[in-house]
């Protein structure tokens, strides 16, 4: 696999992507298969190469320039730097010289750079992101949508319950994945109107293992969903209320390893599912073990056939 | 201060409303200003008093029949079982004989008896409920709409943060309370359409000490809001992760008592807001402390002036 890295990326780049490479190179037993493209300003990847005796390695460096900065507006961003790492790593992931791609950058400028160059999937209404939602007994299940469409319409939620089951599938092996809907009530008349709709068609999609409404009193504790389904608005609302219960942790110094669960570092960042592409999206606090993980899980992305499975589904669809 | 009890109503009454009483009376100092209207079955509840040791205290018995269940259809129960401590209990406020009424039995019929009995406030468009939300100082803001409108208009919204507003500073003694809107970006121009619209309506009123978005990754930690405005489903989904995270800390023994923030019997309950009553409905789950916790919260409701205030504010809105 070809994995393209934006070392220019996050709150601590370039030195926490590198780290994070690093610890992917020397940690991982990938590396002898996995070609990574480092997407930055070629003097300072090239001095933390030779410094770190890392020459070694399957590694490509692509220079870029005119960083794209964190709070920058996105569209006038991907518009004018156009050899910027994000939007040079865009674009080689276009060509089909990279697999896949990943950032811990400005979140709205990828999204905007990615939109605006790969198509969504044929047949697919909305792509959206998900993300990683920690379970009791220490796996996760697949939130999505977390952010990318915070208005949605009930069709939209029933194709994410089927992207969401595909990857379930493809990524992480769960045979015949259980989808829920994120809900305010357990039966099928509560909620908002949003979701009593998607709940029937839900129910009546014989390609969803549908198995009712999950409330959020039950999300890290007894449910069984491997989906999660949402609209962009509440799943971003509930990660982010994740977060903050993992900060609290932190804060309160409480020793017990099981809360790593909700350490985002374990995974790195989120996947848009539903584009012709494997692009993922870092967190923009990503400490170099995020980077790492983020890689690991590109490279996992990158070589399962989830793309090729969404394209099947919703070419027939 | 007249204060009714719905003895009948929660999955372990009436004996754990009943020890909840009892806690009342005989722990906190508000007994010999308070009377107390036990609306149950006259046989328990005497008996109970009787054994207990009770009967010196302010209390009044008003029997009750039929009662409500758990899981019956709240319409259906409001309209045939007249004689039932929930039915019974909204009446004897309608009329005036009590100042307050809790109830921790079924939320839907509790909820459909006084919404089809009490005016909502004239000028109010939507009435919603509140709950207290833990912050890391060891305090509590507000957060309404914890679930009464699933589906809301900016203007609801708005009103919430007038009513929320008036609720801190007559209940909770909070000069010119901040008010945050619960959304998924700190920049104005973030959220789906009813949070980007809401945030102009409460930016440009001059009731309002309006402080921006908050993102609930700050919810326990570092906000000040002392109001968190949200649609009944966001804070509803709000709410019950924050219960998820309870359930989690006591799984995993966590021993750091500052998690209690979390528990809800330190409040029991959340009270409707905008209507002409004094109505709280507690955790289905209550136990002998959240019933206490309850009466005292009711108690301080019903002496505050809190609804007059309303009164005054949306009459001359």
């Amino acid at each position: 696999m070809k994995i393209g890295v934006d070392v220019q990326g996050g709150d601590f780049a370039p030195q926490a992507v590198l780290d994070g490479v690093k610890l992917f190179l020397t940690e991982t037993d990938l590396a002898g298969s996995t070609t990574l493209y480092l997407f930055g300003n070629e003097e300072v990847v090239k001095s933390y190469l030779a410094e770190n005796d890392l020459e070694k390695y399957n590694l490509v460096v692509i220079p870029t320039e005119d960083d794209v900065e964190m709070g920058e507006s996105p569209t006038r961003a991907i518009a004018k730097k156009r050899k910027s790492s994000i939007v040079q790593g865009i674009v080689y992931h276009q060509k089909g010289e990279i697999d896949a791609f990943l950032s811990a950058g400005n979140t709205g400028a990828l999204l905007a750079g990615v939109m605006s160059t790969v198509k969504p999937i044929a047949g697919l209404l909305r792509p959206c992101i998900s993300s990683p939602m920690p379970k009791f007994n220490g796996t996760y299940g697949v939130l999505l949508d977390v952010g990318l469409n915070a208005d949605c319409k009930p069709e939209y939620l029933e194709q994410f319950a089927i992207l969401g089951s595909i990857y379930a599938r493809e990524v992480q092996h769960v045979e015949n994945p259980k989808v829920a809907l994120l809900n305010i009530g357990e039966e099928p008349e509560k909620g908002n109107l949003l979701t009593k709709a998607t709940h029937q068609l839900l129910k009546n999609n014989p390609n969803i293992n549908f198995i009712g409404n999950l409330e959020p009193n039950h999300l890290f504790c007894e449910h069984e969903a491997d989906v999660i389904v949402a609209d962009g608005f509440t799943g971003n609302i509930v990660l982010k209320e994740a977060e903050s219960i993992y900060k609290l942790i932190k804060q309160r110094k409480v020793q017990d390893d099981f809360f790593e669960i909700f350490n985002y570092e374990n995974y790195g960042g989120t996947s848009i599912l539903g584009i012709d592409a494997t692009v993922l999206i870092g967190h923009g606090h990503s400490s170099p073990v995020a980077i790492k993980n983020l890689i690991i899980h590109a490279d996992e992305i990158a070589r399962s056939h989830v793309r090729t499975k969404f394209k099947e589904y919703f070419e027939n669809a």
